[in-house]
């Protein structure tokens, strides 16, 4: 490598050709999910009205690495793969020792990671003779991804957007549009569950899901698709890790530590299971940050118990750290990162110590987007100003430790679509939005009867 | 190449290493541009109260090739070499047996190919002791690519928004500000143009045009940056062109065709002219088509004659195709394109019969739009748009012709600002707005008198 290069680029033939399953390296006896009504253990077959069978497959699997279909290779080539850089400006103006990398996946065409799970269940489900997917969508990250994929592989799209965002972000809601899918202002009058929920105007996302979940459960031509927490979407996002693996080999670095901001974990989870892997197989003594909102601190204030997915009670019981189904964060920029619980793989590391949690308040966070906007030029969407904030923590100190140190974070999209927020960062009127201790211990209180967790 | 490659990346490595200077393989005897009041040639010194001499010497210069600063190639790095690909989706569906390749320069930070020459002219404006550089932005991207480098530089950036684009598109605002620009909407009572425009409340990019001229002639210290028409300013893009011709050997193929869209001419000058060079030097037969609005049809309705760059007669005249410095092109959402007259560069190898100059309306501009976002992924400007509108139609003959071709065109830059132009387009709300020929006719009457161009 040179002494000043910055980026580190794969050729498509170094798109991966295999997903990675942490599960298969994971000792056995994981706390399954419930199913909601019986609690007990929940099969493929209570999602196989929502999911086609080869996405279930691969939520239960225990092989340790799933061959990624060439359809889906063919797509992620339009953008795959996506560089990482070596954040040289930034460090100079940190003054710091530690050599700083992130792995930008941004150069999507909606803009973040989402795409890359997006793809492969839109392709699974066209497979099985799906016509059409429903989701909800909060910011639209999420919606738009889909609706992309959707169109690629010939199946319609439609869209439960939580109606604060459908108001407030109208383009998001044009790209998915642009890409041909139908976007619905949530709460809707086209479901039960959207009807009983009229006197919530603004809509959440445990509404939209609702939505979402109604129409296809009732429709045999139609599935449901969803863009985070489970397994078969962090394994969809281990191509994020994988590549960067090879990059930092092409820099011939070896991380110390890996950042990722985390609201469902898939982003978290993309980056860091091929790292965690090696530590599993002690290939590598790693540590790893998992960042995370003030004001929806689920891994740092959470507890960890069975808890429903959604708000209104209708998925399986997920063993994760959550603050209960109930709780409604206050309305942070992070849409993304606005979810009561986690990745119960992602939580199943918190748990075991493998990963660490930090929560950053919103302030600290735009301060640190703007710092780096300013020295690398990307400007960041607010989920990974988290992660950023945390990365530019461990540079501080490795400045005050005297010692080097190689941060490697994950920048899992721009923030094009977040401007309004820097706006108000930039005019001194961003607030840092928090809930009350009672808020969190009535949602605790409500969490369902299940067995405990040890 | 295998065969479904779709994306030609390069590394750093390939980064250029010089610009191209197309003046240098032109016949001699090109008209020099006048001074305003003396409608003599104007020289050097008529430009140094705004440029750097560095500048200057690029503007005039001789030489066929100028090497890029180090410090310049180390900000190019940070996205650059921008990608190449094969639109394999969008020839399917087409059903043509043409070839279509992209060169794609929305992966910079300000998401266009604006900050090729912003990092330049920052950096020699740096070099020269300036510390402040003034200029006009329309829709923000110039704007947003000046305030990104001047950052990168330590410069201080003053920018004159139009009045109309900065209460319609505060993001772009917003963007400039995080990077650390100042913006003014445009008629400011900071200047004596801004004032005597008080009755144009919505502004032109004449007046803001005015505005920060006004301030770089006053200040010793202050600077102007021009954003496109200067030869300097093709110059710094032709790394556009140096990288695709590198690009379109990798995938072993030569374009027949090579497209861009023309507002200034600095993104159709930039891929073009490394191929044009080639022209010249009989080493290929490359044809050329230049892409502009029906709304605004400087190449293919305008007269060629000596006219100013700006509205209100500050500048010196240019040799140009021109619609008249009075035409106010009516308001399509391609704000770049929205120009009167081109860069004389330009121009004159359009009047050498070189360059193909073809004009598009709005409507069919946005259904190519769609039509490449829903297969290839990404959502273009509205600018872009009518490159590919063009190199579809491109396609078309081939397959109407039954035969094969090779058609490369600049997709200079996304449209994640640009998603309310969808929404009324999807909506089948977007108009194909026109001037009156009497509008054109009484611009043109209002040429500044001066010799008469051969």
């Amino acid at each position: 490598m040179s002494d000043n290069q910055v980026k580190f680029v794969l050729t498509e033939r170094e798109l991966p050709t295999h997903w990675i399953n942490l599960m298969a390296d994971l000792p056995p006896g994981a706390p399954p999910p419930l199913h909601p009504g019986t609690k007990q253990p929940a099969g493929p077959d209570d999602l196989a009205a929502l999911f086609p069978l080869a996405l279930i497959l691969q939520e239960v699997s225990a092989e340790p690495e799933i061959e990624i279909p060439d359809q889906v290779r063919d797509v992620y080539r339009l953008w795959r793969p996506t560089p990482l850089y070596r954040a040289r400006r930034l460090e100079r103006e940190l003054d710091t020792p530690a050599h700083i990398y992130y792995k930008y996946e941004g150069v999507s065409p909606a803009g973040s990671h989402k795409p890359n799970t997006a793809v492969a269940q839109a392709y699974e489900n066209a497979q099985a003779g799906i016509r059409k997917l429903t989701t909800e969508t909060g910011a639209g990250q999420w919606g738009s991804s889909l609706a992309f994929a959707c169109r690629l592989f010939g199946l319609e799209c439609e869209v439960w957007m939580v109606g604060s965002s459908y108001d407030q972000k109208p383009y998001r809601r044009s790209m998915m549009e642009t890409w041909g899918a139908t976007v619905h202002r949530s709460p809707s009058d086209l479901t039960e569950a959207g009807r009983s929920q009229r006197e919530h105007p603004t809509g959440s996302l445990g509404i939209a899901i609702s939505e979402a979940v109604e129409v296809a459960a009732q429709r045999s031509e139609t599935n449901y698709s969803l863009g985070s927490v489970l397994n078969h979407v962090l394994l969809h996002q281990t191509v994020i890790g994988q590549e960067a693996l090879v990059q930092m080999q092409m820099a011939g670095e070896e991380p110390d530590v890996v950042v990722g901001c985390v609201g469902g974990g898939s982003n978290f989870g993309g980056l860091a299971i091929p790292f965690l892997r090696r530590v599993l197989r002690e290939q590598a003594t790693t540590r790893f940050v998992a960042a995370e909102p003030a004001a929806c601190p689920t891994l740092t204030r959470g507890v960890y118990a069975y808890d429903f997915g959604d708000t209104v009670g209708l998925t399986p019981l997920m063993p994760m750290y959550t603050l209960g189904h109930g709780f409604v964060p206050p309305p942070v920029h992070a849409g993304g990162l606005r979810y009561h619980g986690d990745s119960p793989l992602v939580c199943g590391l918190v748990r075991a110590g493998l990963v660490e949690p930090r929560a950053y308040r919103q302030n600290e966070t735009f301060a640190a987007a703007v710092q780096f906007a300013r020295t690398e030029g990307i400007i960041p969407a607010p989920e990974p100003a988290h992660a950023i904030r945390a990365a530019i923590e461990e540079a501080e100190a490795a400045r005050e430790g005297g010692e080097p140190r190689v941060i490697l974070f994950g920048l899992c999209g721009h923030g094009n679509f977040d401007l309004s927020a820097y706006d108000a960062y930039l005019a001194g009127e961003l607030e840092d939005p928090e809930f009350s201790e009672e808020e969190l211990a009535e949602a605790l209180a409500g969490l369902p009867e299940a067995p405990a967790l040890s």
